[in-house]
């Protein structure tokens, strides 16, 4: 039977559908202005089957490059990327009942350049410069310009960074060091984004802001395809995730959606999705709990957090997210950034794990719910520890 | 057939051979003080042949069980170490050439805690616990410091950390975030060593010194063992390695070793060892160049180096490791610190690796190795990027 690299098929603009064709580089859609998803031929790999050769192939996120968009092989830029570990964590249950939960850890802090921000680089990197970008650029809190950084220098292609200005140093200093020109600009990730969004005109560079281009959100799909497999293609009761920008719960949904087409998975049920904000920046979990289906913007002024990948005053993936967690059965809470703090010390001294504020975030968000009895002590949870807190911020 | 989950079999000194038993808490040989290596009963997974799963197995160094010493897989204590990427990066060859020198980059920064100390540790903790051990101790230079206290936090066991006084803030605030205890002491990791060795008897704690126990370097040896398998089973022309306690060395040449005598290698040929130290402290690679058997220790007060990992002026393991060079037709040589600064920059600018100073020694020989044509540009070579500089000293 007939093969392919890569099933990529089209593009379709998120919210009314519209086909786009995938050969060209393209930011949101042309019709809504909303993000475009990428959609495979998932009935041929279908009749394909899943490839015998799977299991055994290289531990990278390029495993799954069937349902990844780069064409060519020799398009890939890689440093590795993807196949975390999925780490049993009962220990870092509440006191008192440590030891009897049921909580898994996926360390994304094993990524390069430490967070889960490496995989939707890798992938909208290699497919940018596939498609022919010359340049490239990003807003970003801090992560995810350190990946594009890294990503481009792997490329040997200039980038551009733009970050807020009170930004840690640290996340500044990678970038930096990497290569990348870096722009401070006084404000929040969504003033940076203006700015990216200039330079990429001036420039003729192509912007890779979330959601703004379709295939960062597949590069974060393969923490979904990964979870699925090292657990034997069955899904956990729960899965509780830190949303910035909302990349990874959209990526992950659409990964068990399109698992589910595939018929690669055991069982039918899909988990609960659980997104974690900070209480000072919270607009999804604001429109949660109202019942809309989009997200008002968090007034910036008022947007407030020390985990600088949650001060995210808007997403322009909020219908997605919110839809994703309404399909899904799940649930939107906040946590305080002191409960952040003390659970990055007790992931540290109970697991082994240095986590990132937002990381710990997700420990907050399952005590929480705990607590609250919306998740038993047996429901099979799994924590996405997004970033490493090595840096020691 | 029948099969073990580990073929641990004995122990044996590494000076005069004399066998030990492998089922209780041991240091160093109590005939000659010297470090004892685990055996295996190579000849029984000989005959039980490559186990078929292996390519599917889990992507961490456990996947290798039948090769490591821990007899219970219950008894393993994993944050995920191992398998870490193996990157080609022809672009890290020198201005003029780059891009068409064979060259391969192993990226063990992206190992729990940031270095391939976490290899050794994982395996030195899980033995160490099944054994029976109670508490951890170890002095360091850093890294192995930070694995220690990683992995006892897992595990739940108390450990203290002996650290030269000196040592970078990042690293003593690693260890510390994971709850061990830290103690700082005046002079280098060998004055680090007494005070280990004082809390190890004191308290009845174990002491996990650089092969001063035997299971770090086993830990180890899987660096050697990856490198084979995701090369297909055959191995590099060159590998050049940083040598501080040369531990890694050590390991590496017992995996290939061991993989010969399994006949799981598809060539005879094995690689030629390079090892690279410090200008400021090179007793090995002095020993080496005198075509000496054993190393003099480097007189403590001129050893001087801003690569912590490299700043160790005596290595119980002098013996192995220049008998590891010399069988393997390799050589050693020293690098000045300011090329290691100017080599991290040009991997993190061309690569997108942010490698420790110790990791970018190996870049700074390989291009003085190139220049000498004591490699040449055709010559596939394996440089250990054995942490990551992430923490931007």
């Amino acid at each position: 039977m007939e093969t392919r690299f890569s099933y990529i098929d089209h593009l379709e603009c998120s919210r009314c559908g519209k086909r786009y064709e995938a050969e060209s580089l393209q930011n949101t859609s042309l019709c809504c202005e909303r993000p475009l998803l990428v959609k495979y031929d998932l009935a041929a790999l279908a009749r394909a089957g899943m490839p015998a050769d799977l299991a055994g192939r290289e531990a990278t996120m390029w495993r799954y490059h069937e349902l990844l968009p780069v064409r060519s092989k020799t398009a890939i830029v890689s440093l590795g990327e993807g196949m975390t570990p999925l780490l049993a964590m009962p220990q870092l249950g509440p006191t008192g009942i440590a030891g009897q939960v049921n909580l898994l850890v996926k360390d994304e802090g094993l990524n390069p350049t430490g967070s889960f921000k490496a995989r939707g680089m890798a992938a909208a990197v290699s497919r940018a410069i596939e498609l022919g970008a010359k340049g490239l650029v990003a807003p970003t809190a801090g992560n995810a310009g350190a990946a594009l950084a890294a990503y481009a220098a792997r490329a040997g292609l200039p980038a551009c960074v733009v970050l807020p200005q009170d930004t840690p140093r640290t996340y500044i200093e990678q970038s930096r060091k990497y290569g990348a020109e870096v722009k401070l600009v006084p404000g929040l990730i969504s003033d940076a984004g203006q700015v990216a969004a200039q330079v990429a005109r001036e420039r003729g560079w192509f912007n890779l802001a979330t959601l703004k281009e379709p295939y960062r959100a597949e590069g974060k799909k393969t923490m979904g395809l990964e979870l699925a497999e090292q657990m034997s293609w069955r899904l956990p009761d729960v899965i509780i995730y830190p949303a910035g920008g909302g990349t990874g719960i959209v990526g992950m949904w659409k990964a068990f959606r399109e698992l589910q087409e595939l018929g690669w998975l055991q069982e039918k049920r899909l988990p609960r999705l659980v997104i974690v904000q900070a209480e000072g920046c919270a607009p999804l979990v604001r429109a949660f709990l109202a019942g809309k289906e989009e997200a008002e913007a968090w007034p910036s002024g008022q947007a407030r957090t020390q985990a600088m990948g949650l001060r995210v005053p808007s997403a322009i993936g909020d219908r997605l997210i919110l839809q994703a967690i309404r399909e899904s059965g799940g649930t939107a809470l906040t946590v305080g950034d002191a409960a952040m703090v003390q659970m990055a010390e007790y992931a540290a001294r109970r697991g082994g794990i240095l986590a990132s504020l937002e990381a710990a975030a997700t420990l907050a968000a399952y005590h929480e719910l705990l607590a609250r009895q919306e998740i038993g002590a047996r429901s099979q949870t799994v924590l996405f520890f997004t970033g490493s807190g090595w840096e020691g911020r």
